[in-house]
């Protein structure tokens, strides 16, 4: 049987390994919308391949060279954020929503308004938005899937039983690639130094964000909005291999956890065909080869990431819009070596300190506060005793 | 809602982990039926702790010391196989199947028939008797939940997907206390060192099966019955500390596993509370305190008990009966210093060469086939060059 599809985020990481699931399985799917920020002679090439019906550029001044990659296709091409929110909202069977950062909100919004099944594997709707992202489910009827690796593997640990027999959620970490080094030496860590993962192949920016375990605290939230089982039950524990992607303990002590290869096919492919499963083309996993799994307490004196993220969640409101905002701005800094490793998470913390403002009630209001927590990172930039 | 519940072998082990789940829930449930083989003045001491309708020996020349136990109580105490049966086959809601040895065949089978639900801890009814009691249980409608750890763990991996969607089971063991030895070393095993598993509390005959690997293999064999995927997808995977209790692997590579303290109330309260769940008084899993867990392929060429249960199962008809009774033998023998550790196997595997009766159609066929293959093990042990 025939199911249609939409990828919000087509030319990205996510979106290659989307692509790659339905490349195996081209009979299943009919591909309704593909769609990219700029990029569109990827994205052109995209559409052609999977013989999409629409291809969207979110930067419509880019529109013109998609149009023209399209030219003797019957694909439709359109550009601007309008254009983007009206093809998320096409209704399909499954959209994976996977545009990176706050241009995710709207067209993640416009899916989820149109009812469907939502992959989710941008991580701001969540964090920032969780709230409006839950309400917008409830009222329109839509269904939620995790596809972030942790999340699924909770999602996956929690079929058959309730939310209301877990005990704990525990959610894994690398510990990144200096969870080993003393305060003094993650002073110094380089940029280069910070951009290489030890099991996952990402982006520069979740690349660094491993590295000083802000992802974790960002993934602790989207956890708390995902999972309702209080913070107090979501724990953290540091797995370096990432093999196991996090793990359920239920009131009788019994753990589900859920293992793979450090592959994102494997938790799209749990979305893409659930409740079944789907063939995917990797690797099965040998734990005889690998030989063994190492766990360890997190450290948050020297990682203090998921401890601002738990306080920020606690604080609730704008709070978790703020953080991830503020840590993109520091993030994007130390990438251009302006500022050390450890001010990362020290600058988000000092715009949660300085920027409050209430709740956001619509993703407007998300999108204005995110605004101004950048101008607040960028102000606290230029503060060289807080930097 | 209170829930009626039975048990089969009260005064064993799983049978003490049963009765103090039951303890800590006492509002929950009412006991129907408390069975021993002839440990008369325990049972009734539970019957009475546990208000039980009624107190069954199996041994009938017990029932005098039961009825004495019981006298000034309104419990009915009855003796003999026949009582055994009447008991099992009274209707309740879960029936706890903890008789050891075949001397659990009849009851069990007594009990399928009920049509109840069925928490099935005797491992002879699935090895010897599995194609009879699985015909049972379909002919009764009866629902059976294994809580052997490895078989529960897997139901567990199994809840809200489908058997069809399995690549691979995969069956931990913890390799025995001599997994590390060498074939010389192995040779001079002594009785002593065998009766010390490093992970569970078990029986004397368990824990050298644990031992010689020829628990596992006996689970290989359950797991097969249970868990229709296949023989050549059920792997057997080394992990020494016996925290992952058993795996579930997709055909999208995602691998489910269960993990747990070593202690049998887990899967036995996931069998008395499903489809949902129940308190245990156990300390939660500690991972970042156990550290690491390890794996390593098993070493068939040192331990072949899991080759020679596999290729038991795969001959069918009564070879896992025949081969279940001839080591039950050669335990017992090791256990009296007769023979050495590893002509335990051996003997096994001799007397699967030489008695391959036909498929059983009945529980007394297998209890036939079952005493024969214990005479030809008697024998075997008689041929000094054999041993």
């Amino acid at each position: 049987m025939t199911r249609t599809i939409s990828l919000l985020g087509a030319t990205g990481s996510i979106g290659a390994s989307t692509l790659d699931l339905i490349r195996h399985n081209r009979a299943d799917w009919q591909v309704e919308a593909l769609t990219a920020n700029c990029s569109a002679s990827a994205l052109a090439q995209l559409a052609r391949e999977f013989d999409a019906r629409i291809a969207v550029v979110g930067d419509e001044s880019c529109l013109p060279e998609l149009r023209a990659a399209l030219e003797g296709t019957d694909i439709e091409a359109a550009g601007g954020s309008a254009a983007l929110c009206e093809a998320a909202a096409r209704p399909v069977d499954m959209t994976v929503a996977a545009i990176v950062g706050c241009a995710g909100l709207a067209p993640t919004m416009a899916a989820v308004e149109a009812g469907g099944t939502i992959a989710l594997a941008n991580k701001e709707a969540l964090v920032s938005a969780g709230d409006i992202l839950k309400s917008a489910i409830e009222r329109a009827g839509a269904s939620l899937l995790p596809t972030d690796s942790e999340h699924n593997a909770i999602f996956q640990c929690l079929a058959g039983n309730k939310v209301r027999e877990v005990r704990r959620i525990i959610l894994t970490a690398s510990g990144g690639p200096f969870r080993t080094l003393s305060a003094d030496q993650l002073k110094s860590v380089t940029r280069e130094q910070a951009l290489k993962h030890p099991n996952w192949d990402m982006g520069a920016k979740i690349t660094i964000d491993s590295a000083t375990m802000m992802n974790k605290g960002l993934e602790f939230i989207e956890a708390h909005h995902l999972f309702p089982v209080g913070l107090e039950n979501i724990d953290i524990l540091v797995h370096p291999q990432s093999i196991i992607h996090s793990m359920v303990e239920y009131r009788d002590r019994s753990v589900l956890a859920q293992l793979g290869p450090s592959d994102m096919r494997v938790p799209i492919a749990s979305c893409l065909a659930y409740p079944e499963r789907m063939e995917t083309p990797l690797t099965p996993l040998d734990l005889a080869m690998i030989g063994e799994l190492t766990f360890e307490a997190p450290n948050e004196e020297l990682f203090p990431a998921t401890r601002i993220a738990r306080e920020a969640i606690e604080a609730g409101g704008a709070a978790p819009a703020v953080l991830n905002a503020a840590n993109e701005i520091a993030v994007e800094a130390f990438l251009n070596e302006r500022i050390g490793f450890t001010r990362i998470t020290a600058v988000a913390e000092s715009v949660l300190a300085r920027y409050m403002p209430s709740q956001p009630a619509t993703m407007e209001d998300v999108l204005a506060i995110d605004a101004e927590a950048r101008d607040h990172a960028r102000a606290v930039l230029e503060i060289p005793t807080l930097v």
